[in-house]
């Protein structure tokens, strides 16, 4: 019987280490090595027992102790020598084996490391992982890239540990190269969508119905059994339901309110601003997050200006409750369907044929944006392949539209009362911008033209032209 | 007497020859060079009368005519070649020497070639102008980066060929190395940001007041005679007054509502982001521009996305234009306070000390932007350098605030009639942010700690903490 491991895992921190469990777990023989020895003594003390494990001191009988093809998963954190680690991992490795990125890698840095090793015969497959530590061990959505050949080897044993619903497993081969860092990028970014939204909905309800954060734990509880059920839902209703037990204070109350953030919203509008796919809602919840941790700004802003509104009292508690459900159900559908826009965008622009309707299908189970309505997503990319835009399938088209009225009284109601809800209101903003007939870019056109030549199109005939507006004002050819 | 010129441009385009042109009408002894000599022939036959130039057909012979230390403007197109060129003409030069680019580059190039060239004691300018062609020749709004050294040679000669406002020069020492593009990259920003919001303006009293460009532009141009007094708002009412003199109808009607970008716009959204400055104003007006030319988006959310709303019927006519009016000045300040941030982070950031009242005064004339209100923020500099938000100046508190009624009015309108004004509504959510005593931030960072374990901070005290979520929920220390 060969002693040698099924695959290997390098870094044995937190998400490492649950990713070697969970595959040991699942009958997998590991392969485990960590920079310093006493990590790895000390993972073999606590979870030696869990499965099969080959632990080396050095990363070359880490290497050797590796079935051909090699498959080695490299869990360091993003940035932090990761380029290091692989290099000389790929020094002892041979062609045909693999080398896994399971860190937070930015998807050029996966390009380029793909196109490095590739030349060397040697796969490289940046993979995205969802759902913390905890999904690490008992299953996250998986996203890796890389090339075919490698997803033969690994996909087996990738879905094996993935998240299952309904039976299926929560992983798939994305695409090539920096597909599944991308996709997981994106991930990212529509988490940070939707969490502003539903801070938002937290608010409007706090400042409409001066309701407690228990109160609004509720009626979050509740939304979770209808169409809004999902993962983040559930524990914004568990966190509004927790009191402080130092102060007895409700525990959202005593938090400071700056969110942070670690890079992959930002990196998701950067690229949205590259792609020129407008995904206002993700932008928009990277700039909250950013304004809630502008402190000098807000000192001043919070002694400088005016409200000028009066307390907003809601006097149909009810209906308040269910236009602010809808409105947040119809800016998440906006947020989901820009950041599918902005995956079929990539997709084309970097040749990497990913199949957005299995990205929903994947993000059902394990990751944080887990959710009933990304079964919506998977059957409207199954009706087509191509649509162009998410809320014009019948389905969200319909959802969105039933809440249309709702969703107007709240962000109008919000505007006027003084309430912040710039991802809402962005979001009512782009629906009503797609579906326009006419955008007031024509203005914007024609300004440009005016001040820096930089002609128009008509709307009668093809060509381009230029008016000559510091002489006659006749057109000619631009 | 010395045949020697005082300062030279190569890259006879139009930009380059109008700078040739304003430097020789002021005086200087200006040498002129091109890669293809034809187009230096072409100059002096058209221009040589104008002032004292000195051709050369050589890069060689062009360094040469120059008087030491040596000025020489590099003129071409950002991207095209400009390392080439600046790299011969270094070769060509000696220490103390100044290359000038007065292209649009990227603030991070103009960094890494300040940085190369001053290895070899060679002062490299990047330098912002604005105004396009016509300000070129006659007045730009100049934006110098480099050395205090470099500014004392060159301040004189492009302060004389500025822009001037009140006998004062549009034109100053902005910082070290790249302060100057990146200020002119902010600058144009702020541009995307002014067009829309005068685009969505324009939008609103069409579709609220039915009324016509022609009428439309009568607004402004009456609007042109009061605070928001500016080179955008002369030429909006223009564009609009014009008629297609093909068709009859109005011109705006005849381009097709698609605006395109030549990218300074996004650099500036994802150097905020990169920064962590909510610049939302202009984010949405980029992604603005992005949406309008998403034309299988449109195409599929014009054919599938209702209104759900009556025809806009505004009955208060003059109170909807006013309203309309004090909405787009108290958003344009908004734009301009975010941008201005962004400056002052960037300042700190890269170490360039930017006098921000300085840039409002440098912006006055000669580029787009112009505006009178400008002024008012110098002068809310000079009270406060140190000003934290430019929207807590007691001047435009007092100036938003007195429109905050009519702001809430148009937005909350908008939303309800189905008109897409996502830089005004940005704008707002900022302004009901930055002013909030406690934003729900706070949730988002609870649910942070929820499901990664990323730890919050205590309103009551300090340090880092987190919850034992799925434990017994006590604290811990994070």
């Amino acid at each position: 019987m060969s002693q040698l491991a099924d695959v290997g895992v390098t870094g044995l921190a937190v998400m490492g280490l649950n990713l070697a469990r969970n595959l040991a777990r699942h009958g997998h023989k590991v392969a485990v090595h960590n920079r310093t020895y006493t990590r790895t003594e000390k993972f073999l003390a606590d979870h030696g027992e869990e499965g099969t494990f080959v632990a080396s001191e050095s990363l070359e009988d880490f290497v050797a102790s590796l079935e051909r093809p090699r498959v080695a998963i490299v869990m360091v954190k993003a940035g932090m020598g990761t380029d290091a680690v692989i290099d000389a991992l790929a020094e002892l490795m041979e062609p045909g084996d693999i080398i896994v990125d399971t860190g937070n890698a930015h998807f050029p840095d996966t390009i380029r490391r793909e196109h490095a090793l590739r030349e060397r015969g040697i796969h490289f497959v940046g993979c995205g992982v969802s759902g913390g530590e905890e999904g690490a061990l008992n299953g996250p959505s998986i996203m890796p890239g890389g090339t075919v050949e490698s997803y033969e080897r690994l996909g087996p044993m990738l879905e094996s540990i993935s998240a299952h619903v309904d039976g299926v497993p929560c992983c798939t081969h994305v695409g090539p190269d920096g597909a599944g860092h991308f996709v997981k990028m994106v991930h990212n970014g529509i988490e940070y969508a939707d969490m502003q939204l539903i801070a938002e909905a937290y608010d409007l309800l706090r400042k409409g119905l001066g309701a407690t954060p228990a109160e609004i734990g509720e009626i979050f509880a509740e939304w979770n059994t209808g169409d809004l059920e999902s993962y983040l839902i559930e524990i914004t209703a568990d966190v509004l339901a927790h009191t402080d037990p130092e102060t007895g204070q409700a525990f959202v109350d005593i938090v400071q309110d700056q969110a942070e953030q670690k890079g992959t919203g930002r990196w998701t509008v950067q690229n949205g601003l590259d792609l020129g796919v407008p995904i206002t809602g993700i932008a928009e919840a990277t700039f909250a997050r950013s304004l809630s941790g502008s402190l000098p700004q807000r000192e001043a802003g919070r002694r400088a200006l005016p409200a000028k509104t009066a307390a907003w009292e809601v006097t149909d508690r009810e209906g308040f409750i269910d236009d602010v459900r809808r409105a947040l159900y119809a800016s998440k559908v906006v947020a989901y369907s820009q950041g599918f826009d902005q995956i079929a965008a990539a997709s084309v622009e970097y040749d990497w044929n990913i199949d957005r309707g299995a990205m929903a299908r994947i993000w059902r189970g394990g990751c944080i944006i887990r959710a009933r309505f990304l079964d919506r997503i998977t059957e409207a990319y199954e009706r087509e392949p191509d649509l162009a835009l998410l809320l014009a399938d019948p389905y969200f088209t319909d959802a969105v539209s039933d809440g249309l009225e709702a969703w107007r009284r709240v962000v109008a109601g919000a505007a006027q009362n003084g309430v912040p809800t710039p991802a809402f209101s962005s979001s009512l903003a782009y629906y009503d911008g797609v579906r326009s007939e006419r955008l007031p870019a024509a203005l914007i056109q024609a300004q440009r033209d005016f001040f820096g030549a930089h002609t128009y199109r008509r709307t009668d005939r093809e060509g381009s032209f230029h008016t000559l507006w510091s002489g006659d004002r006749s057109e000619i050819a631009g």
